[in-house]
């Protein structure tokens, strides 16, 4: 399996699937009544990160995962957004920069090492990267995503969090 | 990047660490002094799985990947699971039945096409199961039953939810 088939396609659509999500968020607001900026304020315990920066870290996530895996330098985001419009254009974004990566992008990621900001000395391998960290790191932050929306009633399922699969005829 | 790698060894971590993170909820309950049990019914949304059920799924999840990918059947688990003791004994028998798993065992699972119950006539690529399926959904639940014990006050950190990462000196 490459680095690349692991990576890349499903980051895409599980970052379309979060901004469908807000979508149905915003419909839910709307039919009730209420400001749709209140989700990007929420959140599930007092000292744990609210909606706008799950999704900032979900994005985060996903173009590290391609930046690092490939040896690219990955483009910046100040982290400014704060409301719903500007997450879902900062989703946009980070879908439209991993679209810009192919298997070819990735020949060598297997033989890579990996620097982390936060573990100065120290490397992982790409594999390493991909398994323990970013793959983990990225379903955490959509998942606490979905489940903020979940809890201040969105009618959202499993379905919407997964999304289609590659089914073939059997 | 070999299947086995992308799966076994990281489902076990994370299946340790989600044992580790109840470990804390339970003495977070003790110092409180209320019965650990009042989290086994704890939940995000009154119509989303409790935390009995999110520990179930993501078991089931672990076990079916490991069984699916190597063409095996899986042990099953009745999901009768009421305290927090037999919750962490699934997972121990969970870990227990991934340790049986071996590189060799995933010889010939990159050419395996998976049926799935619950998509009759159709089947998926070893590769888009683990990646679109799978790992998902196993995140999904271990994630989901973090933040139900996060939003009832369980001191948790995201390193309890990544674990310990294999780095090497640079």
């Amino acid at each position: 399996m490459s680095l690349y088939a692991a990576s890349v396609p499903q980051l895409t659509k599980m970052l379309k699937g979060l901004s469908a999500c807000i979508d149905k968020a915003v419909a839910h607001a709307t039919a009730k009544g209420f400001d749709p900026a209140v989700f990007t304020t929420a959140r599930l315990a007092p000292d744990q990160y609210p909606l706008t920066r799950q999704v900032q870290a979900a994005c985060d996530a996903a173009k590290f995962a391609a930046a690092r895996l490939t040896g690219k330098t990955a483009p910046s985001h100040p982290d400014t957004e704060t409301t719903i419009p500007e997450l879902k254009a900062r989703i946009d974004s980070v879908v439209e920069y991993l679209a810009g990566f192919s298997e070819k992008d990735f020949e060598g990621a297997k033989d890579r090492m990996i620097s982390l900001p936060f573990f100065q000395g120290k490397a992982i391998t790409s594999a390493d990267y991909l398994n323990e960290m970013a793959l983990p790191n990225f379903y955490f932050h959509v998942t606490t995503a979905y489940a903020i929306l979940r809890h201040n009633g969105v009618d959202l399922g499993k379905r919407d969090f997964i999304g289609s699969l590659n089914l073939k005829d059997a």
